[in-house]
């Protein structure tokens, strides 16, 4: 799978959403995972959820932070290069996590955290240096509108249903979700079809109008076939 | 526990959520939880929960419905006289469930359905005699919108938390949640609210203004005392 | 003023919207503020309006009821004859009134109570005889969400502006506001608008088509008035 | 397809959306258009459309009633037998039609009227005999809040995609549109699929469980074709 | 026209929606189209229309990118200098254009795109230095949730009504549109506006209150009056 | 009260929401008030209260913003270092002020601009050197879509109560209200809230892991007051 890895991180989140789209599979972008920080480049890895439900306000206080099934213990459970996606059920009032947990979850090696909520502690966040996909930033608590109620289960995030073990790829066009049994035919399809986009990048850099070219017709893909020839 | 739910059919599902404000509990009645059938009465038992997550199209399909995790299955587990809270997180246009596997929830003595998603096949939902709680009807199945993962684990439903073993009480002003440690003490002040209730309407009736009477200020208090010393 | 009530109340809401726009009024439909019991025919009556804000939790209890600027007072203050209008900000998981409070405003002859929200206790507010225009039902008490700040201010209630002496018409396509100088304009107006259309029914019952009917051509225009000139 | 027509009027909405379900089409359900008069039984016909974009206040005026591309004209162009659907935007504050015109098109012998939008003057359509599917009733006209284009275009209504000559079947469950070149499949899968149903439903009223039942494993596939059999 | 252009190069999208208020035209901003790279200056041109209706799975696929109704061929349509402006029905999951088209579309001097739709490739499109107002990125292309159906037509945009040869205007406070008819009218208004607000910003630095001023009182008109006596 | 300021200045509105939520209130965060220009630093002040309704034609019109109930007026009806908050029930196509209105909030040295809608003239605004909190930017003037009817009155902002006299807090986190007499409590228990999550920010940076650490186990206890002496 790691082969596969280093190939997806050249493979943009549109190219995967189009391959995936070949497999009939069209719910695989999460709505409202959009990048903290603009520009700073893609990521892959393995899903590792986190659940949160409504708040009950017997359940959700600052006291429940200590619980055996708490945000604090997710965490110490998330394996080095993992991604954390967070079903937040789109809640935008309440932060699921701040700059503390941010920054621990940085020193454990988690290589991203992406969720259909919000952050709070924005500035913090940012400077822990873990990327973060989420809706946006809110003051208060997760404990404010909601509870959290475990790990490694399947989910909802972004109105896409994301497994543990699912391949996550996340760039500045969001964050998508390729099944586990679809990743090798998405970075083996997904490498070729960058290297064809890239080439009507130049017909079109040239003056190339569009049909007969994207998608190409038997001439565009002789053209595309005696480029890539003389390219290897 | 049986003397509460006893109790409970005898109190509305407003006077609940009263008693339940009192103990600084806001969230506990589903939004978009209403009855499909109004005036079928009230209904109360312990919650089993069924949970969906969005549609993935490899796994949520007519032929996923064979599978161990499946709503079929879920069905069978049901305990009689439980009240099943389908978390469908809103989702309109996609029927959890059809008349099918409402008759044998009936057939199960299964109490009453709710969820916060629609059903299918409305007429024999209607005529399979199990009372629903839904946001209403929609033709697809839920396979078109959902996947069914699991049952019996905490929920989200209607913007509330519910775990298995809460307790449900529903009516034609929708459906609350009590959480188990709470049912004693809502049953209890329940009932003596609505006694207290009732006597209001009786002065109400006879032209008593409001303030000063709900909330009575003292001198309704005693009129309302020696209106129940007079009925026991 | 009352010649124009005797004549509104034999004119729809429908009518009355067309009569407003002729004078450039696009919003006077208030959303979410429908019938409760439909075919219980049309009111028309000045707005009494109440004005509620998101609940703060220091203020919004049961406690507050008792207060000076409270719901209870609020009803003792309503003239006879009055359509109490309700803004509620649309919100729909709090009841703003329950049977109670909708008795008592029925004894005190309230003609109707409009909102953009919903109220409780349904089965209570349908037996107690007052009109009801809302979004619906739900079971906890308006502190569960709102808090009450006052009455006979401007107020918003389904996306339209109320103020203080304005015109409410209601009936089964909803609930409109008349600003109180357009009252004898659209009461004129919309009474020769309903005899035109009754002519227009007819037409359309004999098998004419509507471009040159509906609006009028020249020819149609003369034999409505020959039909007009024939019935009085 | 007058036969395709005969069969799909005892194939119910739910049945039509699990057969083009399996030729991968999701999105067949009409979000929004719900019957106005429930019970009144199931339309099958060929769509006719309408199209609305927002209002424009230099457009969208009662003068334009009278304009050569007006709602009035394109009633007049409905073949006998079709079914009018009318892409409103899932506007909810101003009437498509109102009792003249769906008079009107009662009286052309069109078979139902389809919108994500709502109508005006609900009295009267109901009893203009002209079933309808919509999201509800408002008191102003479409001029209020859209602006009338043009009809048999392509249109969004409800979520789907809708192009002249699709097939509509509407009833309880909503309304869905079956894609020209795929009304034959439907009618005849949809017939054995009802057929089916009806063998499943027997089999739970007399406390068959569902798993192996519904789907069937080869058991249950048995005695379907012997009580097949039997029938026939 | 292309005077009025000039002028209305100079005219802020906020001055242009008073002006047009001046008109009874509400309906003028598109709500979802903003820049997506602030700071990039005004764009004033004729509007060229792009319709989307939701995705059919068996017509929105890669394949139909080839067909001769298709983004491509739109493309190919629009005289240099035009607005393209895409009715995406404000769906923000599915991208209507990517780097690729972009890139085509200024190659053909296109002068902006304008939808209240999403992008898709973020980072393409920001290189291909084609200005674009849109509600932000998605990584899927349009076929995941759109289906293209033809270009020149009126559509909706951001509640909005959109006609080709319509005039757009946008900036950093997003985008308008300006009926033909009123094009001069505006332009001639709203250099005149513009002149007075600038002065008004030159009375308000010197601390003059605004009551009087904005709108201007007797004194005020004066004080204009002789200061623009003096520019010119 | 101004040593209070003095404290909240230094206090995150994240530490604000939870101090809030230890006295049982969760609605103190108002939903859409986001900085327009983030990293600009955190604000304190009394909220001074400004109220719109819906747009009624006959009202909101360019010539009301002369009238004495105007923005105008209650611009200069506030006092040097409040923070105006806003009430534009969420209204997002119409800008509450442009650049003129907020040059002159700045010249009377009002803190800060707060409001659940959106700002005009963008550039002009952030010249204006005002700290502005909002939902975003529309270039619509007020008038098209909402109607001023007041200052200092209880409001709803972001689906909070802001009654006149409390304290806003506002920094890249968003805004948050305190109701008048927690402010010296939040003050002070916000205060040694910053201190204990700086220390245990450095526990983080050496590696500790959270459980135990956050919240504090008697072990971490011990080890902060050990820290928090020897900084004193």
């Amino acid at each position: 799978m790691s082969e596969a890895f280093d190939i997806l991180r050249r493979v943009t989140t549109a190219t995967v959403t189009t391959m995936l789209l070949k497999k009939g599979i069209r719910h695989c972008w999460m709505k409202g995972a959009m990048p903290l920080a603009p520009g700073g480049g893609r990521v892959v890895g393995e899903a590792f959820t986190l659940r949160f439900v409504p708040v009950r306000e017997d359940l959700a206080t600052p006291e429940s932070w200590g619980k055996p099934i708490s945000t604090r213990a997710a965490i110490e459970a998330m394996p080095e290069g993992c991604i954390a996606v967070a079903d937040a059920m789109g809640v935008a009032t309440a932060g699921i996590f701040g700059d503390i947990l941010v920054m621990r979850m940085a020193k454990r090696n988690v290589r991203a955290l992406i969720t259909d909520g919000v952050i709070r502690d924005k500035a913090g966040c940012l400077a822990a240096n873990l990327p973060i996909w989420c809706q946006g930033t809110a003051a208060p608590a997760s404990v404010n509108g909601l509870t959290f109620v475990g790990w490694n289960e399947p989910i909802a995030c972004g109105g896409c249903a994301i497994f543990p073990g699912d391949v996550i790829v996340a760039d500045d066009d969001g964050a998508v979700v390729i099944p586990q049994d679809l990743v090798e035919y998405v970075a083996a399809e997904g490498e070729e079809h960058e290297r064809y986009e890239s080439w009507v990048v130049s017909e079109v850099e040239r003056g190339v109008q569009l049909p007969g070219l994207y998608p190409p017709d038997d001439e565009a893909k002789a053209r595309y076939a005696a480029w890539k020839a003389k390219r290897s």
